[in-house]
């Protein structure tokens, strides 16, 4: 099937919707922890996130103009901070529940019985039951004026893996932490390694490592 | 394992890559088809897409300051329009070979074998062997002054996809198009599906779909 910009343009709406949020492959699923100033917890579902650099190690995602996602970044201007959680095939339900559009002030973690787990000094909220979690502190927040969205830039500040995922080389081993993956707007999915490759060079033939 | 800042900030710097590289979760593994003013063709790989938008339909990908990959970023600003291809496991080992650092002119499509395709009057090369592509021209550009990287914007104009993978809400099964996902820097994986769920509301169970 073709799909031409008049074609794309004229489609109905939730159509339009599946169609496009399928267009970016497999993608990854983290659930977004905050806390307001008045001390509520937050709790998002996120399917943009991306890597930006390893040095400063920075990431960043991106925002929708949508009622359930503007507590989230409401409370990243707020406090400067939020916790990025892997999900599991164990609850991904409760994860997915986490879009609803809760009211602000009602916790997305007694809503879905997932746990805030509290980690040294970060003050915004981890999700307990993650394997592979970390803390960011916003670095910057750029509005795309193209539709109004936020692109939200983290600086990571610490790091939460199984010593037994992480290898000697510093690659998390995913399958092994449980991490799963989504596509579209409400698919999840497991994965299963094809391999892992080395680093590729213009006069070398790449093998498997 | 627990990483504080001073921690990340001192690690060795390909361990500290891999590490960072890996919590993004699973990414979008894609190759992005441009043609340079002089008309040579060139595909890079990429691991940074993102959905921005469905109406109208939005996408956005990181452009690190790597020699290999300002062919790609120098090509979408002269000519405005660049493909996204997406990964198989057939021609995973060809994809990441597109990671090597070839000189300007030298065109990645000859160096692994994969087939330069042209579609309608999309001046920029699609992957003949990907199953799921599409086509974008350049809607914005955005410089991410903390690290020298690039944020690049594409209106997504024109889609390639098999008719037996679209299902009938506009949801692309991307299994049964074989499209794959990666991890970290260099390790690929295929995808078993767990479930669909439907939309979730406050006040509602959410089911599989």
């Amino acid at each position: 099937m073709i799909y031409n910009q008049n074609d794309i343009e004229n489609l109905e709406t939730r159509f339009r919707a599946n169609l496009i949020n399928s267009l970016g492959g497999f993608k990854s699923i983290v659930l977004i922890g905050t806390k307001s100033l008045q001390g509520n917890e937050n709790l998002g579902l996120f399917s943009s996130l991306f890597h930006i650099g390893a040095n400063p190690a920075y990431c960043g995602f991106i925002v929708r103009p949508n009622e359930e996602k503007q507590n989230t970044l409401g409370n990243i201007l707020n406090t400067g901070q939020f916790t990025i959680n892997h999900v599991l095939p164990d609850f991904y339900k409760q994860a997915h529940q986490c879009s609803a559009k809760y009211n602000e002030g009602i916790s997305e973690f007694e809503k879905t019985g997932l746990t805030p787990q509290y980690i040294d000094l970060i003050e915004a909220p981890f999700v307990e039951e993650s394997n592979v979690k970390f803390a960011c502190e916003l670095a910057q927040k750029t509005n795309i004026e193209l539709n109004g969205t936020t692109l939200i830039i983290g600086k990571i500040i610490k790091i939460i893996a199984p010593d037994s995922c992480i290898l000697t080389d510093g690659f998390v081993d995913l399958e092994a932490a449980c991490t799963i993956t989504c596509s579209g707007l409400d698919s999840y999915h497991r994965t299963n390694k094809i391999g892992r490759l080395s680093y590729a060079k213009v006069d070398r033939e790449i093998k498997e490592i």
